[in-house]
């Protein structure tokens, strides 16, 4: 591939892969994809067009791949430091996969290709940074809710195991039990379900529930908390800044009265000496 | 109708439209419209007065498109600027419509006539322009939402459809499934139920409720953060553009401090040369 | 009882209804009244000594009627217009009222006289007191969402109730179906039990939860930014007055120092003269 | 244990406490735990080795009963101030018990042990601290809570009881009720099932729905003010100090320049004396 180390061809192609014609193609091949893959799941379309269906998905995904390898040769190295591409790389690679296989069931991944529409749009990849940001200051929030799931887990496995197999028979299943505790869905018919062998369970159920609770609502305000403060901070500090910069302004010429004075003083004192 | 043409009578229009008298006289009619829409729902009352109830449900409507009339003839082409007007016209134009036609169920409409209180009472026209000023902050987040799940439900039709047609069968009932399962309610049912065909299903129900939580929180956190600011701004900024004022007036001061020095130090200095 | 026209004795009985012995012996009754309430819930020791719980109930409830006339007598006119004094009677009289009636289930009111914790402790009375100030800006909010409620209660009998009398037969049944599926639980039930005779009955579902969600979440959006901007006031404007009175200080400095060079000026250039 | 006694080996020990080493050993020695409690919870492997699980959790258990001996003999008395300490030692025995007895399901509470997570990782007992922190602040609303449920729980058990006793029973299935429609999950069912006896039974359901989400929503508001200011605070007065700083420094000037006027005062009217 000499002909693209020229570097004119590669700065015409890094120079279409920012313009809003590419951005507007890749959105329409995106929801083009997303009409295919809609007309896919109506069995009377898939019946009378499968085989259509089927190629135009497969043309559009070479069409990603083909995109994936121009911004390569265009970008280079540079390619591989942002991270939205590697996200691109992968979900294209994901959603390419299964197409080769014999595994029917795994064709349904080739959905998340519709996801590089975050990468395209540069208000949801917005959207999406904001998400990740607040996660790093997430993690401990994150780690104790993960510990108390499974010191949980492990006591429910032991303590109903043996008598309700179905919701607590592994350590899977009760951590899946529990986990639909968390979300409060259905946990008092679970808890009377176990209550019926063991008349305190109660007090398992509702510390869980308290405790867990406890801990979300934790890791929900330390988003908002998040949130607010990088926009408020935009806000705010620009009137107080400027309280700030007019503070300066009359400290200088504060300075400069002191200064005036203390001259006019010596004219003053001057001639008495 | 060019008696309307005198300006007098346009004016002595638009000036009833916007009195207190008309105001309490519409909201008087929504709630006599109410209590007949009320009591059409028993159905003793139905059957031994059904044809009052009717008469009195079209006077009513008559009274709207009379007022309808009147207030375009008052303010003209000024009628169609304003939305809310849009949304009196929409209202009306929807529970008149049922009453013209065979459609039984489609009278449930005129209930939809209510809706004029909000036009009609300040404060709650307030509070819904409040709600509508927000969102076109948050379409990104709407956008993601929607993208999430529509590629949840092409997957959960491919993956769950033919073993689970009830909850998975067609496109729009996954669609709906999700979006239960969004709001966390009996999705462990569900979940177990295919876990039982699609042991590792709870992959997939499990990364669908933490993501859509997260985007519906980021959702809830858009519309706070945007209600606070509107809020705190008012009240804050108060403050400080006093604080902002005071510096002003004191920096004029400092300056004229400076100017009366050098005026000073011009006549202490002028009798030394 | 002309003998309360003794302005020591009405002085001594205010002094004691203000005092910390009362408090703590009203606080020791209520703690009492609800280990009695408790007991009669056993049925054994309802069996065991029903006569002396009734009797101990009934002594508990003429020490509040005396206390209530005292507390008339003592602080007069003023004491009709403390609202906790009013909710103090009501609670007393409701809790009184079924004890000389035939109706055993009307004794369950008397749980209620418990609720006098709520006065007696300043600190329940300032919680308390805080959720009522923040209730009259969410009037609007509340209007709307009843407004919401009761459109959709009137669709839904219409729409629903000769299919599915149980859930939606007559208004009162609407509104309950419909505020259960406001707070999200069994929706997905009922609408699909819906859905089988209305196919299109999602539609009302999702646009009801859609729009009582949002108007659900702006009353709680209220509730916050009420609280926290209570918060937020007392604590940030300390600063910022703290701020401003400094300017007012710097004001009073500058202006001084003013008038000094006015006078200096005078001083200065009079001699020349 | 004169051994002890000698300086050197208690600051030695002190130190190794204080050290990285020790902090990684315990995570270390926390994670093979949790990992043999998991492999417990397979019943093939509990048969395979069972005997060695055992002994190796045992063995674990005594390496933390020497760390808390050592801890104390190296602390002494400054041990028994960290309620850290006393939370380590708490679980410890609670999780060393039931090993010694008869009772097969108290094993379950082994798992407690690897809560000493939280003591070891500053992160996450610092997220802990501010839990704590803001319960002090949420008695009032805990404590109006509880005499909520309390007062229903007495109610609905004097009202339901005989015809409801599996949900209203006794006072702790009404509690539990209760607690559950708290939660929101369920209640549609339930209401429904006592309003089949008792029509106006939705007063009670709807009523209390109303009260317990509303003290819950201050309870998470109580949370959320608490965690906002403590966050706010920090930043905010940053700005605001250093507003306040160049106010102190100004009126410093100011001052000055006052006092060099004064003297210029004195000098230029003292020779005119």
């Amino acid at each position: 591939m000499t002909f693209l180390d020229h570097r004119g061809l590669r700065t015409a192609l890094s120079a279409f892969f920012k313009s809003r014609t590419y951005e507007f193609g890749i959105v329409a091949l995106i929801a083009l994809n997303a009409a295919l893959l809609g007309a896919e799941t109506f069995s009377s379309m898939e019946n009378a067009m499968g085989g259509f269906l089927d190629l135009a998905n497969d043309a559009i995904a070479v069409i990603f791949v083909i995109e994936m390898i121009l911004k390569i040769l265009a970008f280079r190295h540079v390619f591989f430091r942002d991270p939205w591409n590697w996200f691109d790389l992968t979900v294209i690679a994901i959603s390419i996969a299964p197409a080769n296989e014999a595994f029917a069931s795994l064709r349904a991944l080739r959905a998340l290709r519709l996801l590089r529409l975050v990468t395209v749009l540069p208000s949801l990849r917005r959207v999406v940074e904001g998400f990740l940001k607040a996660l790093p200051s997430l993690g401990s929030i994150m780690l104790l809710l993960a510990l108390l799931l499974f010191v949980f887990s492990v006591m429910g496995t032991k303590l109903f195991g043996t008598e309700h197999p179905e919701a607590f028979g592994t350590l899977g299943a009760s951590a899946f039990s529990l986990f639909s505790v968390m979300t409060l869905e259905g946990w008092p018919d679970l808890a009377r379900e176990i209550m019926r062998t063991h008349p305190v369970a109660w007090v398992f159920f509702i510390t869980f529930i308290v405790l867990s609770s406890w801990v979300v609502l934790n890791l929900v305000i330390g988003v908002v908390v998040d949130s607010m403060q990088s926009h408020a901070r935009e806000q705010e500090e620009e009137l107080e800044i400027a309280i700030l910069r007019n503070q300066a302004k009359m400290m200088e010429e504060i300075e400069a009265i002191r200064r005036e004075i203390s001259a006019l003083d010596a004219t003053t004192s001057a001639p008495k000496q």
